[in-house]
């Protein structure tokens, strides 16, 4: 039901403006790397960031959270059980969970944790790069590090079969983005070649799903607006920068500055 | 005794020179989110920061450094531990205590976590929005997340009562600041309003008053001159920035660049 | 037989260029407060980082990484427990270990960490300032938190005793950096005084030594390598900047462009 899909400027921009207006809190259990950019990310967005990890609190945070985004890009014993713990809780109150299996397919301890927490908790969304998204249906797949080697367009069809499964959207991200359900597919083009070169690009992306998921329900559509602005920012501020160190910046600022013109003239979406 | 108070550019300077000249070690126990942002923030003040919260060191950092520093952003069972032996040790060697109860109100275990602390130390300066200010009196208070959803001005009478309770000063951070003790409160207004929509510039406020305290033993003006420093380098830094990610930036070269003709035609304080 | 070493601006550009074209994967188990940071100089050198400190995974990450780097910053019990198996499981499979002791002689505890890692660990470089270096020696030395007191050049005698001892390559950064052997030094004297004023600057070099090391055998040319391109690096980027953020900036922006002329034109290097 392809036909079905309608998502463009408008669609986007209304969430976007949601986002704005209601400053949705989202709950982000994630890496140390990360944590500093995804939290300024989400407050450019115009949302709320709690990042909080503790046993002790994580379903309270849940319970007073939009949604709930989990990336396991540094994971340890304690992390993982707070992160199942928060999981859990948000499956129970119907909260939006977003799922980032970094480096999936790099150790036997990542596989593990990851197919542990898939065989108790369906994820909303589920967002990797191509390597990542591989490896959650091989079980075995060995990727190098926390980087694809990989093309998101050869893993469309594994994804498809991951969304099938675990019943929830997987996004693929790459030079293409691919939002991908049992049935459906939005391809994105959106982006810069020198944001790889930013640690931490992909895990932005996953948080401002988490954003965009707590003020619009129909998951596909939310994904695929996430990833639409992800891409359009990263664009303008890749032409801006000079460097990654000033692709950084410019990310925040043109985030915190979007304009409807700016997805207007630059978003190249497809369904496929 | 509001009149005894006085405040003003020479106040100030002379601690940020005192600052810049004897370099004083600022020791950290804080949350991750900020801890890269807190360390420059200080190195470009002048002051020398550590950041360290192991149980087997905590105690011999507080030794050596001029002030601690305890934020509760990213609490968890082993931190809670080391920043209450950090504190209980500074206060035994009389060195001063700089508290940040972040996002108090937020869950039953950081109200239970301050509240605990309180019941042990007196901090020298605990530093807040309205809504964290609060919650250390009501104890039952529910705040959204880590931000404020309360005037600044709204508080001043409970920090009054908390200042008294805990014998300490209280600062209230908001589009106006109040440093607050039982009989004396000094109001800032200086500031920009894009600094919120950079994470952790609360915590770094908290940070920068560790250092003025390392150099001043009047804690409530010690307090109010980082609070002027803070909301005039975010005043000057927000009038250059294009969004929070050059703010961030601008930030710390103001900071370091900061001139006393910069304190002298923004200052505005009043003892109220 | 310092005749016999010959660093110049061919070698580093071949390091450089090798790194930019086999991407090397550089396992990092560092501090929180600078992870970010050696994430994006690695990314912008041309490496792949990767960030990991779980005990169940770091041998699994050593593996299949070109290089470890451990950084004992923000050290704590089980981060020790990791950084000893990832050096060890590194040791067995040959693969070259850069070691920084952050604060080493502050507490007893870095002090007592530092020693037993040394005692079963022969780490490829040891990479720190003249206070941390001078203390692995004395044993008994105390440095004021992790910044140095010392002037490089002053331990250089040191150095090479450690060299000796550990049968490894000291660096000793500061104003002069020196590339240490029992039987041969390397001075470079490239850099900006605003590099001390960003917190993390030599958790980088640290970073970026590794990623030399993953593409050149012969150590003592890496380490200096490493230490030119970072200097030169912060060389460029202090002149660019205004202030300590956007040196910040202007240091990954100007790694991810670093031409071969920008070496050949200012490389300030002596065999001494």
């Amino acid at each position: 039901m392809a036909e079905s899909i309608n998502v463009n400027t408008d669609t986007i921009w209304s969430d976007l403006q949601k986002i704005r207006q209601t400053v949705p809190l989202v709950h982000n259990i994630t890496n140390y790397v990360v944590m500093n950019n995804t939290a300024n990310a989400l407050l450019a967005l115009g949302a709320a960031p709690i990042m909080a990890h503790a046993t002790e609190e994580v379903e309270d945070l849940v319970r007073i959270s939009g949604a709930l985004v989990v990336n396991i890009g540094t994971l340890s014993e304690k992390w993982v059980e707070a992160m199942q713990k928060a999981m859990l809780k948000a499956q129970e109150l119907n909260k939006p969970i977003v799922f980032d299996p970094v480096g999936a397919g790099a150790t036997p301890y990542r596989m593990a944790t990851t197919q542990k927490f898939l065989s108790i908790i369906s994820p909303t969304v589920i967002r990797g790069n191509a390597s990542e998204i591989c490896s959650l249906l091989a079980g075995d797949g060995l990727t190098k590090g926390v980087d694809s080697t990989q093309k998101s367009e050869s893993v469309v069809g594994v994804a498809k079969e991951i969304a099938q499964t675990y019943r929830c959207t997987v996004v693929i991200s790459g030079a293409k983005d691919f939002i991908v359900e049992a049935e459906q597919v939005i391809q994105i083009e959106n982006g810069h070649p020198m944001m790889a070169k930013v640690t931490g690009m992909g895990c932005t992306s996953t948080a401002l799903t988490g954003a965009f998921l707590a003020v619009n329900a129909e998951t596909l559509m939310a994904a695929a607006h996430a990833m639409a602005v992800m891409g359009i920012t990263g664009e303008i501020a890749g032409e801006k920068a000079a460097g990654p160190g000033s692709l950084q910046m410019h990310f925040l600022d043109v985030l915190y500055n979007l304009k409807k013109t700016d997805v207007e003239s630059r978003l190249k979406l497809n369904v496929v």
